[in-house]
Parts: C-alpha cells; structure tokens; sequence
C-alpha cells in the first residue's frame, strides 16, 4: 500500500524511517501488506537525502494520487496541516497525525468529515508520545465509567523539575539545561507555560467523555513560578512538584479541566516519572487506577505511534473505526476554582497560629534555611476559591495544588 | 445484541454487573447497541439471585441460541472451557476470556478455530487484569520490534513480597495474611511457585513475537526460598526483590522467557509496584521503555477488561482481528541459563576475599546482623551456568537474577 508523509521534520523523517526500517514486523500486523512511503511533502531542501526522488513541494501530488491511502500529517500547528488534513480526508484518504495543536482545536471537524467520507482520523502520537494511550481509552476501557485523568504529559517540564527536586538547581539553571540538551525550543514559552499539556489535555478530555474540550477552555498555568523553596518543603513531606494535567468527571453536562503544578506524594505512580517520560493515570469506576508510562517525546518514541496509526488504518481501510466526539455546551468544562473541592500547598508570611485561626485541619511543613517569618503547610480541601477567600490579606508567597493520584 | 457468560464466579458475576451497570458507556462505544445478558451458564445454584430467569445448566442452550453473538467465558482452567470455546468459535460466536490457563494452554488452537470461522476470540483480561496490555501490544507497538519484556505478573506474590520488604515479615506470615484477605488461595501453590506468572509469561510471548509458547517452555522458580536476609541485603543496595517474567528477543528463531525473582534497583518503574498491582514494561526499538501499571486481578477490574473485549467484539462483528500466532519449533524457547549473560546476586558462606578470587566485578551488600562467615554481593555479567560453575563446591544460600529493567 501506498503512504504519504507531510512534513520532513523531526518526527516526519522518523516516520520514514521506522517504515523503512520495520518492514517485517509491520507486514506481521497488517497481514502482509508493505507500506511504502510514495511521497514526502516538504517545503524545504534536503540536499544528499536518499528520498530526493520521492520529495515534492506540490500537496496536489499526494491529494491526486489515488493510490495513497494512508497520509501522516506531522508538520505541527494549525495551518496549513488543517486545510490539508480536510481536503485528503474528503478525497476518501485516511489520515494519522502527531499534532496535538491540530486535534486540540479541530479534532471535532476533522473527526466528522472523516465519518462524512468513510474513513479514519488517528492521531495516537498526539498524546505521550510513543506511550499507547489513545487506543486503551478508546476501546479497552470501554467497561468503565472513567472518574478522572491525572497526567505528565509535557516531558520539558518534567525535566526542568527533576533538575530542580534532585539536584537543586534553579529554574532557569534547569530550563538553559533542557534548552542545550534540545529538550526545550529557543522559545520554552509552549511547554513552560502549559500549552502543550493543555493540548494533550483537550485531546484526553474529548476522548474520555466524548465532547470535544477547546484549549481555551482549560485553565492553563505553567512552572516558571516554581521556586526551590517550594520544592524543599514539598520535600519535607515526600512529595515532588509535578505539572499535571487534570480531568474530572462532574456530570453527564459537566467536567472539570486545568493544566497546573501539583504536590505528588510518593507512593503514587506518578511520583516516579523522572526526566522528560510522561505518564498518564486514568480512574476508572471499575478498573480502579491504570498508568501509562514512557517516553511522550522525541523522534522514534513519537515516529513509532504514528506508524502504528499508519498499520491501523491499513487494516481498516475499508472501514471506520467508531472514535468520534460531540460538540459541548460552551458551559461544559466548570470554573474548577469554584467547585472542586482540593489540598493546596501554601507558603506564605504567616505564623503557625496565625495559620492555625484560619484553617482547621493542617500539616506544616519545614526546610532547611526556613526563614522564622515563613510558614509552608497543607490545607484540608477547599475549592480554591475559598482558599483565595481565606489567604485575602495575607503575604502568599505561593499556593499549589495537591494532587489526588 | 445478546450475550452470555459462562462460569458465574467473581470475574464471571463480575462481569454481568459491569454490563448491567454501564450501559450508558458502552452504548457510546458500540454506537448505540446494548449488551444484554441473556444466559449465564453455571453448574452450582445462586439462591436469591436476580438473574434466576437466566441461568442453565445446559451448554447447548447458549450454544444453539443463533441470537447470541458474544460468550465471556470466565469458568478457569482448561476443561471443560477448552471444548465450549472450541464449539462456540465453530458455530460463528466470538468468545472472550480470562481465562489465563486456556490461552497458554490451546491458545494457537482456539485462534486458529477463531480464524476458519471468520469470528474472534479476545482474551485481554488474561494477562494484567484490568490493565490493558494485550491489545496496546498488538496494535500500538506495530511499529516496534520487541527486544524484551518484564513483567510482575502476579498480586499474590506482589502482595507478600512487599510486606517482607517493608513490613520485615516473613514469608509464611505474609503468605497468612494474604490467605486471610482474600488474595492467596487456600492452596496458594499456582501464585507462589510462579505458574500464574508463567502462564501469563506464555501469552504475552505468544503475542509479541507470534509464535505460541507453552508453559512446559518456560522455566519457572517461585519465590518461597526468598528470605528476610535476601531482602535486607537488596535493600541495602536500593534494591527490591520481584517476581518477574522476563522474555527476551534472541533471533527470527529464538526467544528466552522465565519467571523467577529478581533484584529491581530504585529508578526501575518496577520497583515502585506494590501491594497487589502489577505492571508490565515493554522494550521497543523505536519507542524505548514503555510500562502498563494497575490491579492485575480483582473482580471488577478482571471484568472490566472482558467488558472492553465484548464490546470490542460487538463492534467488529463481521470481521475479524487480525490477532494471530503461529507454532514455534521445540527449540524456539531457549535454556536461557546456558545464553543470557545477566547479573546475579549472591549470597554465600564465603569470605571477601574468596569471592573476589572467583569474580571480577562485584559489588558488595551489608545488613543488620550480619554473620561474620555470610558474605552478599552483586556479580557482573554472566550466564547463569557460568555463575553456578563458579560456585560450585561453595556454601551458597541463594542467588537471585538482576533485573536489566
């Protein structure tokens, strides 16, 4: 069978080699069938690639080629991956993508026209990377009523943070770090301040209860603000800062959604993700607690679920695979803030009894060098709201929220 | 659509109760078709039951009931489950299971009969429990080849390996304790002595490389020779011991697979698996470690994976999964101890210096209380014959592998 590639970047290159180098094991899962990559789209020059003969700058070349069937879209951002995307799922193509900022904002249209035309729409690299994730919600938690998605889903971030709890260093010691290891873009601003996990938690949300979440929708706070006092104290009390995606199932017409830094007590699965792995938690009613672990990055982790993809829609090529969403009611992801009850970490300017008159049920916590004007302690669970209510008047140096995984 | 359920122990009821229960989801995952229990096949009498109306003591009226499509068969063991599933896949019905025992034992036959009929036959809650492993293996990693996979397999032992190990308890007494909170059966010698584990080893091999292993190929050690002084001494080296089925890619014609317990250093995914859960970490070329954690048995979580293949049965219907293996030769599964160079700990009536005469590269362990004549360390590379050749004519008390994940 014939494929497409759109877009020769980092992922893209590794989709053509993975399909090149793991012949045998695909023809395995497909039943025979080879796919062989007929053309490359990309607007740049790759002189000495081996691929010059099959490289073409012309999207019409894969549009109008009635022998692919199967295109990866891994370009990334929204235009022109968009248009593209539409015009070869109308043409009756199948097509699997990496780009989480394209699902995120267009999942919903690109999912009903590939139902208008009979074909498929995949996009399990969107998500974690090469960890499988997408499918397990989709098909084997089909007996569960799911409760709740706690994720690490941006591997930057989890990084700088592992910098920061196990070698002190400072945030933006830790960020120039990623940054020279290639972990982190020139401009860090997208995995910093939570866009990309906000993506991947509008691509998990729209999947698991089945409308589509919009990132504007999801309350986005990033890690910058993160200080190595606030790492110490959380220390003290075996936890580790983490940015978390969240999910949480309120109602048939309602789900809460946000994107923050989290306190993980040891013992959950999620405190052990070190370095730039993601994983992701899910609660279902009946299954209880299931991880996904590995690395959510990088050219081959990434390259490999979207080749998966690839033999996924060779093997349904003449039918669809049930994975749509609705639209929500513009109300359907609630002002978390006000309505889920939480733990917050909190460091501020107070005294223990100062402490103690506002809230009724505390652990403090200590650290190395505490300053005797600084108290850090954990709150019993208040929406956030009415933390901010209580806090009022108050020097706070930072508040964080404690996770429930 | 209508289905029934043979065998109405915990997984069996189980499941009827999560059908009942989840009807909402599920319609979303068939688009829009329920699953409506309409037999349940069980010898015994349920006495004040709800499903009276249903129950029978007669295979043939589920077998000849053209109506139903899909039969959860969650009886356990071999016979008389072998023949039922045979004769069910014969008249066209899809058949899914957790049955571990029956898919190490017939599963290339039942997949085989599965395939001249057209129909299919799902077993993801066999290996893992609610975990879903089988399918993201199958599917996910198409784009990978499998170098090796580990696994703890098993909650019992989990269980009474980790009250040895943060408990200081002893076997025996661990083992009480698991008996009395419903974990461990009566005669616990299927969890204890590895043949669980094994079996499940037999399936995931099976899968990852398609060739149909059997129990009899895998060699298989339990952990009730793993004592409080063995813990003590990993400990020391941040280290905890698991039972682990391990499978290795060797060649196109060779694999190894075993179970027995091994050293799993901290930073392991592995290592922070407690209690009754397991995890399952897959090496991929492509996509580096990946690991499935959650409850690997119970009643809901068992059946919320037979729930999910239902469905998934339910929905391809008029077709089937592409999901086979073939027969291996009688040497396919190798003697790993003559082959695979690993790490070992010992622990032996020997001096420093007699062990440094024997091994190169050792690390040495200390615990409380240690006998001035018990020496314990960490060997370098070898295989497990050269290792017992070299101790040969020592006084050694156990040796456990290390761990590579």
């Amino acid at each position: 069978m014939k494929v497409a590639v759109l877009g020769y970047g980092t992922v893209g290159s590794g989709v053509v080699e993975v399909l090149e180098s793991h012949c045998e094991v695909i023809k395995k899962r497909t039943g025979g069938d080879v796919l062989e990559v007929s053309r490359i789209l990309d607007l740049r020059d790759f002189p000495g690639d081996s691929h010059a003969a099959i490289f073409t700058k012309n999207f019409n070349d894969i549009l109008k080629d009635d022998e692919i069937k199967v295109v990866a879209e891994t370009m990334g951002g929204v235009n022109p991956a968009y248009e593209f995307t539409e015009k070869l799922l109308a043409a009756g193509k199948s097509v699997v993508t990496s780009n989480k900022e394209l699902v995120a904002q267009k999942g919903l249209q690109l999912l009903n026209t590939a139902k208008e035309h009979n074909t498929n729409y995949l996009f399990e690299a969107s998500v974690g990377g090469g960890i499988p994730i997408i499918r397990p919600m989709a098909q084997c938690l089909a007996g569960n009523n799911i409760e709740g998605i706690a994720g690490i889903l941006n591997g930057t971030t989890n990084f700088i943070l592992t910098k920061m709890i196990e070698e002190n260093m400072s945030f933006s010691d830790a960020l120039a770090l990623a940054q020279k290891n290639g972990y982190a873009e020139k401009d860090p601003t997208a995995d910093i301040e939570g866009h990309d996990a906000c993506r991947k938690v509008c691509i998990l949300a729209s999947l698991a209860f089945g409308k589509h979440v919009y990132p504007s929708q999801v309350q986005t706070q990033g890690i910058k603000d993160i200080t190595l006092q606030d790492v110490a104290y959380a220390a003290s009390a075996n936890g580790v800062i983490k940015l978390l995606g969240q999910i949480k199932y309120i109602d048939e017409n309602s789900i809460a959604a946000f994107v923050s830094p989290a306190v993980v007590f040891a013992g959950s699965q999620l405190a052990s993700v070190r370095d730039v792995f993601n994983a992701i938690l899910v609660r279902g009613d009946a299954v209880g607690d299931v991880c996904f672990y590995g690395r959510g990055a990088g050219k081959l982790p990434t390259a490999s679920a979207v080749v998966a993809d690839m033999v996924d829609c060779a093997k349904h090529i003449d039918r669809r695979k049930i994975f749509g969403w609705g639209a929500g009611d513009s109300d359907y992801v609630v002002d978390y803030k006000q309505v889920l009850p939480m733990q917050f970490y909190v460091r501020a300017k107070m005294s223990q009894s100062e402490v103690l008159a506002l809230f009724s049920d505390v652990k403090f916590l200590s650290r190395k060098g505490q300053p005797s004007d600084e108290t850090a302690f954990i709150t019993d669970k208040m929406t956030e709201n009415e933390l901010m209510q209580k806090l009022s008047g108050k020097v706070v140096y930072s508040t964080i929220k404690v996770a429930e995984y």
